[in-house]
């Protein structure tokens, strides 16, 4: 009797044992899970998490898109940003899995007849084993797939599916969150950036104008090696920094003859009316700064600027990014009487306002900005024109190279440099 | 030898039986805070279920705004919106928590100098035993308190402290994507609200036109009984539907005299321009109708409207709403050289073009609006003077009694109804 048992106390304890070492698995993924409201980190952190729980080479998350009726996947490219696939909602073991609703355990994919081979053949990886199984919301509804591929110790068992099973629910609330929260993103974006669009092409001069401003910013805080949130604060900085103009009648603001003192003190006051609107906007903390970022766009280092008069330090280094960007850009716009002005005498003139408009660090560092990336923001109203090879080969030229070799005159340089300075030539000047 | 060994393994299965209740509950508490994105909602879940977990009485969560240095708690009072309280963040044991970010089991809190009995004083609640434990995030910064009251079978355990320690390690991560997700919705509204006011106020004639159109349009959609979604994407639509107007030269839209031909078409043009504006804008599928009833605000039931002269059903509802509400603020605005039209006037006009103009279920929804409300949105502007109690005794009576008063003149009336058209026609006529 005794004995007996014994033997069900052991067992009780291999089955507790178990269930622990389950229960644990499943709280580790649902804390691990919660941390990430990125969708696209989040589903990398996924794929990794569960194929290491079920000892696989290989997890993916397909993720259904209703719309175009596709399923996607992101892939880990060893690339800040992943890249996506993409295919019809229907296709492969995975669309079978998205249209039915069925689970799929398939100990060896070349023996049935759903399996595509296709990726195989273009990847060189090699599918054994694979465990499929649709990703359902609260409401039951399939929202995507999960992929796992190559167990390492032989096919996926009852256990397996049981696990991934459990997985998939915590799985798929983690990414209707992350995909509410990116909608919400998304939707804060497109309106701020339409809405600076919109302003913007109220006037021929200006179209187009605060999108370059916000690239060249962009491409600036690169070469100044600027972290990601402090890029952020810049690109909402950028769209918005002239929405002040609103707060100005268009009477005053796109008067085509001189204008009176009372006129010019009134377009002056735009970057305050700037910094008034945007106040009135919530923004995250760490986007906190965007206000006064925008509205010091107009001062210079030397105090000499507006609203404010604001010297060096006072001003945000935000602030004097945008500035420059906001100079260069009007500087080598086309206006509808004339072209652009020659390179050498845009650089000129922003050399010469180096330390009194201008913080000569953002001098210095926009002329590390690669030329094609210049030229790529420069002709945005015609991207469709350029030719990607060539723009390439402009990227590995920074602008500083353009200027000292049109300094130093064509004559003097080697072919392959002459030939990258007429590509530049070509764009700049819109012979194309 | 083997009773001993018998022993050892009872003990080992309720150890494991234990670990697997408590992984149980964690997991449970994971997979359910998770489900709730809503910070509000997902306090109230979170209080009940920790309440509930620990067998005690009552759970609260306080969060630490660090701006103002307090701490805030969301009180469930029956409803739909939680209320907050809030007090400095080193005030009683939840402020002392959060300074210290020591955890406190007080068994008896009447012994405890640190206990604030005021509370309990005005509530009549009797607090004998409390767990209080700081909430941290994943950078292990304090981000708020776990305050736990009235363990059903006496004071709490090392166990409940263990098990409340690792519930709240759940609990902040689950906080802060709501914290984020509501700073991302936050933005985006505010970014509208304050758009939407600043186009508006371009001109003294629609200063305040928008919102008021939208609270007029949410104040029908509430006479209506519409859902909780549809009141949002009104909301949007109401906000924006004039943003058109930015295609539209000022010179045009604000100009004083007779408008020309082509003036008065490149007005019409507007609504079309709001389309244009709004479908750029990426709007969540729940959102997916904002911009076809924003540029449907100008079209009537009869087709005779603009751009498109859709009829009837063809019309989103949510459009013919807002024709009607943009109509009734457009009638009963102050312009600067005349005071509002008298309201029999007013819906005199609507009645006419009930069934041409206008749908006729809003028109009669919109007689339902209590007249208090009406008051409210009308005199926004003067907010601040109008005298609460007078207001609510307006939100006793609908608009229709007060039309229907007018109509039959006030010598018919008792004492009390007509003290009550006394107090619209106070507020209406601006006498105050």
């Amino acid at each position: 009797m005794t004995s007996v048992n014994q033997i069900d106390l052991l067992e009780r304890v291999r089955q507790l044992e178990e269930e622990n070492a389950r229960l644990q698995v499943l709280l580790h993924i649902a804390q691990s899970l919660q941390e990430e409201l990125e969708l696209d980190k989040l589903l990398l952190k996924m794929m990794e998490e569960v194929a290491h729980i079920l000892h696989a080479d290989r997890c993916t998350v397909f993720l259904l898109d209703e719309e175009k009726n596709e399923l996607w996947s992101i892939v880990a490219m060893g690339l800040k940003k992943g890249q996506q696939i993409r295919f019809p909602a229907n296709k492969g073991i995975a669309g079978y899995v998205a249209q039915t609703g069925e689970v799929l355990n398939i100990p060896d994919a070349y023996k049935d007849p759903r399996f595509n081979p296709e990726i195989d053949k273009k990847t060189g990886y090699r599918t054994r084993c694979m465990l499929t199984m649709p990703l359902r919301n609260k409401m039951h509804d399939i929202i995507g797939v999960f992929q796992v591929l190559n167990k390492k110790d032989g096919p996926f068992t009852r256990e397996d599916e049981e696990l991934l099973d459990a997985i998939s629910q915590i799985a798929a609330t983690a990414i209707e969150n992350a995909q509410l929260y990116e909608d919400q993103v998304k939707s804060f974006n497109s309106f701020i950036e339409t809405l600076s669009t919109t302003l913007d092409a109220r006037d021929y001069i200006t179209a187009g104008h605060s999108r370059r401003v916000t690239l060249y910013t962009l491409a600036l805080s690169d070469a100044l090696g600027l972290d990601e949130d402090t890029r952020e604060e810049l690109r909402y900085a950028a769209l918005l920094h002239d929405i002040g103009k609103l707060g100005i009648p268009e009477s005053v603001l796109f008067k085509a003859g001189k204008l009176t003192d009372e006129e010019y003190a009134l377009i002056k006051s735009h970057p305050q009316i700037t910094r008034e609107i945007l106040n009135k906007i919530y923004f995250h903390k760490k986007l906190r700064n965007v206000p006064e970022i925008a509205a010091t766009h107009h001062e210079r280092v030397d105090g000499k600027g507006y609203p404010d008069g604001l010297k060096n330090g006072e001003i945000p280094f935000g602030g004097r990014m945008l500035c420059l960007a906001d100079v260069f850009d009007a500087l080598t716009s086309r206006r509808q009487y004339r072209d652009r002005e020659p390179l050498e005498k845009v650089w000129q003139l922003i050399e010469k306002d180096s330390g009194t408009a201008f913080d000569p660090k953002c001098v210095e560092a926009f002329k590390m900005i690669p030329a094609g990336r210049i030229i790529e923001i420069m002709e945005q109203d015609r991207a469709q024109d350029l030719i990607e090879e060539e723009i390439e080969k402009l990227y590995a030229v920074p602008l500083e190279k353009i200027l000292e070799w049109k300094t130093n005159g064509a004559s003097n340089l080697s072919p392959e440099d002459r030939e990258l300075l007429e590509l530049f030539d070509k764009y700049y000047e819109r012979r194309y």
